[in-house]
C-alpha cells in the first residue's frame, strides 16, 4: 500500500532484478527520491544506453560498444590462443586476473537437455569460424564446473577433433586459501586426479 | 576491466544504490541486457517520473502524485487521530496493519544531533499548523526504538504541550513470534515496565 503510484510502478518494475526483492526495491525507489534529480536521470539514461549502444562483437560474441571489441581489435593480444567461456560475465573474471593475453570466444550458454538447451541453440558456427579465421592453436576451455559446463566441454571437444588443434580446459581443486578440511569431497577428489608435479 | 563502456557507466550507476554492490550491479546489469528492450526502457521511464511526478503532501508531508495525498484526501479516515512517523516507509508500513484509521504526518527524519540534524532541520511548523487545522485530538508518535528516535518524541511531546491535546506513543516490547530466551536484555525491561493487564 503506497501512496504514489508513481513509486508503486518504479518499485514493481526493480522487484525481481537479480538479489532484489520488494523491500529493497522500496529502499532503494526511496534512496533515489532524495538523490539529486541529475543523478536519477544519469541512471536512467545508462539503462537506455545499455539497450541503444551494446552490441554482439561480430569476432568474439562478446558485448561491445565498437565490432570488432577490444580485446579482438587489440594487436598485442595473442590471437592463436582462444579462451572459450559461457557468458560475457565470465570473461570480464578472467580479465581481472590479468594472467591471460589470448583472446576470447563467449557461447552464450551451456548445453542443458533438461531445460531443452541443445547444440542448435548455442552459436558453435561462430566458434569455428572464429578459430579458422584467427589461425587458432590452442583452445582453453573455461566453462563452469557444471554438469552443463562439463557436457559443453565434451561437445566442443569433439566438434574440434577434426581440426588437430590443442583443446584444454582449466584446472579444478582446492581454491587457493582453502583447508582442505573445509573441500567439499567431489572437489578434493578432482584436486587429487588432477595433481601437478611440484618444480 | 569490462568490454564495453556503455555497460562500465551503468555498473557505475547502480554501484552504491540500498544493497547494490559492484557485483550485484554486474549481475543486475547483464540481466537487463538479456531482457526485452521494453522492460528495460519502462525501468529508464519509471526513474525519470520518480523526480518529475513525485510530490510531498502540503498537508502531511507524505509523498504523493497528487496534492494533497489520498489518505489526507480521504474522509473515512479519522482525521483528529495523527500518527507522527519520521519518514515515508514508515506510512507503508502501518498502512499494512491494516490497523489504523487516522492520518498521518512525516517528519522526514529524526533528531540527530551527532549528524548535526536539530530542530530547525525538521519541518515541526508544518506539523503544528496540520493538527491545528484539522482539530486532532491524539497524536500517536510512532518513531524509530532508537536515541534518535526517543530524542525526537522527546521534543515532539514538549513542544505539543501547550496544545493540551494527547500524545502517545506506540508500544515497545517482545516482537510477536519471539523467545523470551532470544530478546535483548533492554527490549525485556522495557516490556517489563510496560506491561499491560490482562482482560
Amino acid at each position: 500500500m503506497y501512496t504514489s503510484e508513481t513509486l508503486e510502478k518504479i518499485i514493481t518494475a526493480l522487484t525481481g532484478l537479480p538479489s532484489i526483492g520488494r523491500k529493497t526495491a522500496q529502499r532503494i525507489a526511496l534512496h533515489l527520491l532524495k538523490q539529486p534529480r541529475e543523478r536519477v536521470m544519469d541512471l536512467a539514461d545508462a539503462l537506455r544506453d545499455l539497450k541503444d549502444k551494446i552490441i554482439y562483437c561480430s569476432v568474439c560474441r562478446n558485448i561491445t560498444d565498437h565490432d570488432p571489441c577490444a580485446i579482438c581489435a587489440n594487436a598485442k593480444r595473442e590471437h592463436r590462443l582462444l579462451c572459450v567461456v559461457q557468458e560475457p560475465h565470465d570473461v570480464f573474471a578472467i580479465e581481472r586476473t590479468h594472467e591471460f593475453n589470448g583472446v576470447y570466444h563467449v557461447l552464450g550458454g551451456a548445453l542443458n537437455p533438461l531445460e531443452g538447451v541443445g547444440p542448435d541453440d548455442l552459436d558453435f558456427r561462430s566458434l569455428l569460424e572464429h578459430i579458422r579465421s584467427a589461425g587458432v592453436e590452442e583452445v582453453i576451455l573455461a566453462l563452469s564446473a557444471t554438469v552443463e559446463g562439463d557436457a559443453t566441454a565434451m561437445y566442443v571437444d569433439r566438434l574440434l577433433k577434426p581440426l588437430g588443434i590443442l583443446v584444454t580446459r582449466i584446472a579444478r581443486g582446492v581454491p587457493v586459501g582453502s583447508d582442505i578440511e573445509y573441500t567439499d569431497e567431489v572437489t578434493l577428489a578432482r584436486s587429487l586426479t588432477g595433481r601437478t608435479k611440484m618444480s
